[in-house]
C-alpha cells in the first residue's frame, strides 16, 4: 500500500465535471492506499488577482468532497497553507533547479499567454511547487492525466537532482495514469469549467440542475423535433451515459429515430442528474448542519500532513547540513 | 531609534577587508539603532556547489563578529535558515514580483556570466529573498553601498506591490549609504576576498600576518631599493592609513624619498596590523574557551527573531486572508 499524493486548486463548488472526474477517482483510492488529498491555495496565488473568496471557495470545495465521499478516517485532507512547512521545501528545491528547465513546461508558456499581465516569479516556479508538495509527504503514487505527464517527469528530475547533490531522502514519484472522462460543458465544445459558464454544480438543487440542463447544446445537425438526431455529437447524450447509464442505449435509439425530442431528452437528464446526486445532496445538507465541522476535519488533516513534513524536513536539513 | 536590518553571506573566518567596511560599521550601529544582523546562509545555497563547509563558516564568522565588538545584548545575531519563516514570505513575496522585475537585476546578469552551468530559480529569486529578509523583521533602515542601491530599491518596490494588493503591512525599507572603505587585496588590484586569496584573516597569529603582508604587491614602478616610492598607488601604504594611521604621512614621505624600502615598510605594517588586532584576538581566544558560546547566542537570537517574525506572519496571513 503505497502513499497517493493529490492536489486540487480551491475552486469552490464542485461541477460535475469535477466529480465525475478526479472526485470519483480519490474516492476510490481511499481504499487501496494511503492517500493524502489537498486543496493548493498558495499555486492558486500565483494567477488569483484577489484573495477575497478564498476561504469560501476552500469552505465550499471541501463541503463537496466530503460530502462525496473522502473519507477523513480513510485519508488526509488538508489545505496547503496550513502546513507552510511546503514553502521551505519550495525555497530549497528552488536552488537546485535550473531556471531553464522551468521555462520549458509547456504549461507554463500557456499561463503567459492567458495572464501576460502577472507574469510572476511564483507562476514559474509552479513545477517546484507541485514537486515539494508531493515529497514532503514522502508522495510515492500521483494520479494524473496524461496531459500533467511533463509535470510529474520535472518532479522527478528535481527529486533526481536533489538526491544526487544531497544524499537520498526522497523517492521519485511514479504517475498513475488515470483516464479521466472528459466532460465537455453545457455548451458543448468546451471543457466543463466553472471559467466558462458551463458547468452544473453538484450540490445544485433539482430545480436549477433542470434549468442549467435546458440551456446545454445538442446536435447542432438536429433542426427540428421531426429531424433524427445523432447521439454520437450530442453532449446531453454524453451526460446519459453517465447519469442514465442503464437506460443510454435505448435513448440513443429513440434519438436516431426522432421518436424523442432534445427538450424531452434533456429533462430526463434533469431527472438522472438530480436522482443520481439525491444522496450527495443528502449529506451535504448533514454536514452543513454541523457548522465546524469543515474546519475540524481540515485542522486535523493539517495537523497529521505536519507531522509527516516534519520529520521530513528534518532530514531534509540533516542532509543539507543546514543545522 | 529604528530597526536596522542587515545580512552577510557565511564567508567563515573574516578578513580586514571585512572588518574595516562591514563589521565596524555594524559595531558603531548598535548604539543607534535597534539592530538585527543575519548571517544569510539560504542565500548562500544559490551559488555554493556544496554545503559540507557551510556549518564551520558560519561559525567561524559569527565568532569573529563577537569578538570584533557585534554585542548580541545589543542586538539581534541569527542564522536566516533557523528562522524559516523567511521561505514562507520569500513564497508569499513570489507571487507578487514580476519575473521581468528580476531578470533585469544587474547582479543577476553577473551571476550568470559567473555560473552560468548554475543558473537556478533561487538565483533568479534571490531580491525577493532579500526583501522577505528585511520585512519579516519589519527592517526600516538597511545599510548599503552604492552598487546595493538597485536591490534595495526592488525590495521597496515589492513592499508597495504587496501593500498596494493587501493592505498596509510593511514598512517601506531606507537605505543608509554606507561608505565602506573599499580594501585591496594583497595584489594590490582586486577588491580583497576569499576567492581571490588575497586576504589577511583578522584571527591570523602575528607571523601569518607577516608572512601575507610580505607577499603584498606595492608600487610596481619601484623596482630598486633606491628608487622614489609613490604611496599613492600603494597598497601596503593604503594600509598602513588603516592601522598606522597616527604615522602615516610620515611613512608616506620616508617612501618617496626612499629612506625606506618596500621590506621595511610592508615589517612595520604587519607590525601594526598584529597590534591593532592584538585585543580582538585575545577576545576571539576567550571567546573560543566556551565551547558552547557561538551555539548559544545564535540559538537565542533564532527565539528573539522568531518571535517578530511570527507576529508578522500573522499579520502576512491575515491580509492575504491565508487563514
Amino acid at each position: 500500500m503505497g502513499r497517493v499524493f493529490s492536489g486540487f486548486r480551491p475552486t469552490g463548488k464542485q461541477h460535475i465535471g469535477n466529480y465525475l472526474g478526479v472526485i470519483q477517482n480519490c474516492v476510490s483510492l481511499q481504499d487501496e492506499y494511503d492517500c493524502i488529498y489537498c486543496v493548493v491555495d498558495i499555486h492558486a496565488l500565483t494567477t488569483l488577482d484577489s484573495t477575497d473568496a478564498l476561504n469560501e471557495d476552500i469552505h465550499e470545495m471541501v463541503l463537496d468532497w466530503l460530502a462525496a465521499g473522502i473519507d477523513p478516517k480513510k485519508c488526509i485532507l488538508f489545505v496547503q497553507s496550513h502546513v507552510p512547512k511546503v514553502m521551505e521545501l519550495y525555497t530549497l528545491f528552488g536552488m537546485v533547479t535550473p531556471l531553464s528547465w522551468l521555462l520549458r513546461v509547456p504549461t507554463f508558456k500557456e499561463k503567459v499567454k492567458m495572464q501576460p499581465h502577472n507574469v510572476n516569479y511564483g507562476l514559474v516556479g509552479y513545477p517546484i511547487l507541485m514537486a515539494a508538495d508531493i515529497t514532503l509527504y514522502k508522495g510515492e503514487i500521483v494520479p494524473v492525466g496524461g496531459d500533467q505527464l511533463p509535470h510529474l517527469e520535472l518532479t522527478r528530475e528535481i527529486v533526481r537532482r536533489f538526491n544526487s547533490i544531497y544524499g537520498d531522502v526522497f523517492p521519485e514519484p511514479q504517475a498513475k495514469l488515470a483516464s479521466f472522462p472528459s466532460v465537455l460543458g453545457l455548451d458543448g465544445v468546451q471543457k466543463m469549467s466553472k471559467s466558462c459558464n458551463n458547468y452544473i454544480e453538484i450540490s445544485a438543487p433539482p430545480e436549477e440542475i433542470l434549468r442549467r440542463v435546458m440551456t446545454a447544446v445538442t446536435d447542432p445537425g438536429r433542426k427540428y423535433r421531426s429531424d433524427p438526431g445523432r447521439p454520437e455529437v450530442c453532449n446531453v447524450y454524453n451526460l446519459h451515459k453517465y447519469f442514465t447509464s442503464s437506460r443510454a442505449e435505448e435513448i440513443a435509439a429513440e434519438c436516431r429515430a426522432a421518436d424523442i425530442g432534445c427538450v424531452d431528452c434533456k429533462r430526463m437528464l434533469a431527472q438522472s442528474i438530480s436522482s443520481g446526486l439525491e444522496s450527495f445532496r443528502g449529506k451535504r445538507a448533514t454536514l452543513v448542519s454541523k457548522p465546524d465541522y469543515v474546519a475540524d476535519v481540515i485542522a486535523d488533516g493539517a495537523r497529521r500532513a505536519e507531522a509527516i513534513a516534519k520529520e521530513t524536513m528534518k532530514e531534509v536539513r540533516e542532509h543539507m547540513k543546514l543545522l
